[in-house]
């Protein structure tokens, strides 16, 4: 029987992380990453979108082995069927047994499938994780004019503008008021959505799905409405969830959001497994209760608490704030933390506020867009909560600003002097600097 | 007599600033600006550079008066020419008194100039913040070939790649071993210097301008190596002293660094007169020890932390980090804290790491550049330091996540499981993240 000392299942950005990371901290343990993926074949999860436009094939946006190979850990390309908690063994589809210290269960997500009639048919898709159902995406979209994307979400929105690149006629059904609703205010979709229609997007929203249509393969969409919408394709971009049937199969005890359940340290029920990343439950950096967020970020983060506490438990997990930013055309939103609406219905009493201003100063200099900031604080500890933004190329690492200064629980007072620097190309004056001018004009309601 | 709550000296950054924040804290109060340039004649003062390439004229690079009238802060165009602490009125030059009850300081800084022969030769310029005298250098650019800049700070680097966008010859002379030796590692001076050799940019270090020549205009310069440099004009870009004039005569303190003498809460030797910018004298975040770093950005939040502090004590000035960043053709490089010499010479026991990564993901997303990160920790405490960061149009907005981790005093630890987000457009990849990686290496030496 093979044996090792850290065993890790799944090779995407969490199982990666947490080998590196279990590498770094248990230098001499023998760590080994076992995924169904071959050799160069793990796809770089956010770079999904990009391959429809902008990088131009599944080859191109893939995860070089060299992070295993390069960090000294073993890579076993296998499926995992079942594990034996007891003999601490895990046995694979290959018929192969392979005894483990300690486990960690980095087995990712699936698209959601809604069941409408017609989800079958020939050029129905959506986001699988695998180079050679994304080459068979890529190969039909050149036979294609009229796409319907299903689900105004992130993913649905960064295909739609892929997709739009490549000159196809792009409409995104929605069956809620706004898209990015449950991730941004309603302002901030609104501005998302202009940028969207801009860029020759059709928008549909407060509608939905009922059917997709066609003999054999897609010849349209059934709209809640009655609309009938003409389509080539269809895309369904409608979230994740988790992948815990080995987790289940091993009896280990599953969280409210349906992911594994974990504690601080990211064990499982079973003190020797650990779980990270889309399978495994978080719990809010604000509020401690489930949530439901999954990005590759948070994988990559769980995957270094997780690979640090394997043998010593070093590092806590605080919960998710949750940090992200998306691009559409030239023009990038993100956010980090809780929403104006997501505070409320988590019960804090808040107080925001927004500033507007050029991304560059002077406001004359080329390229300079609007600079647009809105910050969530709690009444009762003045601590900033969350925050979003719109802008040009930048708000990716703006949104990492914001995220540390929520991580750090600072207070709107300590925000207003936060020591930021500017330069005329990078970001706008350092007079209306948002982030902090904001903060200051959260302390006039405070 | 004209009286006035609170009256402020200087209306550039930080003097703006400490008006719109009196106006925030204390709504009721009478607050007035004084100071020498007409309406809309207040320039940028990071845009300077940028007049003579990118932007194009000085008045492409104006501050609007609106930040003042839509703030309800009065304007008074007249030259301060002596203070009356006994009676608490200040003296101008068109012969008006004017009552205060508190009194700011905000009267900047001005350009220092060696005492070398020929340095008042026609075509000798250096960045005098005057709209006037930016148009004379901007019209004499037209009539020049070959430039000479002494100095290779920031503003002698940005001022050289202005004009080398003009087509002109320009070589930098810098009398250390590297051009912008005082705020960065070695290894990233190099980085700088080899952009600007990519641009065209003539590279002279460990050598002296001694002398401009020249009969009425320039000619060239002597060198302290002997050689002789033909040049059309001279730009001295050497940094800048305080213009303490008025405070000296009022006889307040002066600190250590030539600048007017200030405690933790901005206020002067005078509980009524506060000093905030260029002509205040600063203290490190990290040893308390007065600090010569001047900077519009510490400009503007030394002007929020006076503004709020003029009629009760609201914020404490907690000392200057220091965070910025600069364009080198389309490159970027910034740092927030202390470099490593700079740690090592306050006495710190340090540790450093390094890591390099492509500034988007995967790294064959279109005009993708090298991105790399330097971080500094102290052994024993563990708290990151300072960082340094290049590559390309984000490392402005880098610099601040740095400066958020810095002001909050985290740990490598910490920074290890700091919760960033990414974006294939935006940022570098979620496993090899930067800064969380260099905090990881650096956890492996400590």
């Amino acid at each position: 029987m093979e044996k090792t000392d850290v065993l890790i299942i799944g090779g995407s950005a969490g199982g990666i992380v947490a080998g590196m990371t279990a590498r770094r901290h248990y230098k001499d343990a023998k760590v080994t990453v076992m995924r169904k993926e071959k050799e160069g074949q793990v796809l770089v999860p956010c770079g999904i979108p990009y391959i429809f436009g902008t990088v131009g094939a599944p080859e191109k946006n893939i995860m070089p082995d060299a992070l295993l190979s390069g960090n000294n850990i073993d890579l076993i390309v296998d499926e995992a069927t079942s594990i034996d908690r007891e003999a601490k063994t895990v046995s694979t589809a290959s018929g192969k047994s392979i005894g483990y210290e300690k486990l960690v269960l980095a087995t990712g997500s699936a698209p959601i499938i809604i069941p409408i009639p017609g989800k079958d048919l020939e050029n129905v898709f959506c986001a699988i994780k695998d180079v050679d159902y994304l080459n068979g995406l890529l190969k039909t979209l050149e036979g294609v004019k009229d796409v319907a994307i299903i689900g105004g979400g992130f993913i649905g929105l960064e295909f739609a503008d892929e997709f739009r690149k490549r000159g196809l006629n792009v409409t995104i059904v929605e069956m809620l008021p706004h898209y990015l609703q449950l991730v941004f205010n309603e302002d901030f979709c609104t501005v998302a959505e202009s940028r969207l229609k801009e860029a020759g997007i059709n928008i549909m929203t407060n509608d939905k799905v009922e059917a997709v249509l066609g003999e054999k393969k897609v010849t349209g969409v059934k709209l809640a409405s009655g609309e009938e919408l003409k389509t080539d394709l269809v895309f369904i971009g409608l979230g994740a969830r988790p992948n815990t049937e080995l987790a289940q199969k091993a009896d280990l005890q599953m969280g409210e959001t349906r992911a594994i359940w974990v504690d601080e340290y990211g064990r499982t029920s079973d003190k020797d497994i650990f779980a990270l990343g889309d399978c495994a439950e978080k719990s809010s950096f604000f509020t401690k209760k489930p949530s439901a967020l999954r990005l590759a970020s948070i994988a990559c983060t769980e995957g270094r608490i997780v690979g640090a506490n394997l043998f010593e438990l070093k590092r806590r997990n605080e919960g998710v704030i949750g940090s992200f930013a998306t691009i559409i055309g030239d023009s990038g939103v993100g956010m980090a933390g809780l929403t104006e609406a997501a505070a409320k219905a988590a019960g804090f009493d808040i107080v925001t506020s927004e500033v507007k201003t050029p991304d560059k100063h002077p406001g004359s200099m080329p390229g300079a867009k609007e600079f647009g900031v809105k910050l969530v604080f709690e009444r009762a500890t003045q601590e900033i909560l969350g925050g979003q933004v719109c802008g040009g190329l930048t708000v990716g690492e703006v949104v990492n600003v914001l995220a540390a200064l929520i991580q750090n629980r600072m207070t709107a007072n300590q925000v207003a002097t936060f020591q930021y620097g500017t330069h005329p190309f990078f970001t706008p004056s350092p007079i209306p600097y948002p982030i902090v001018n904001a903060a200051e004009a959260a302390l006039l309601k405070l």
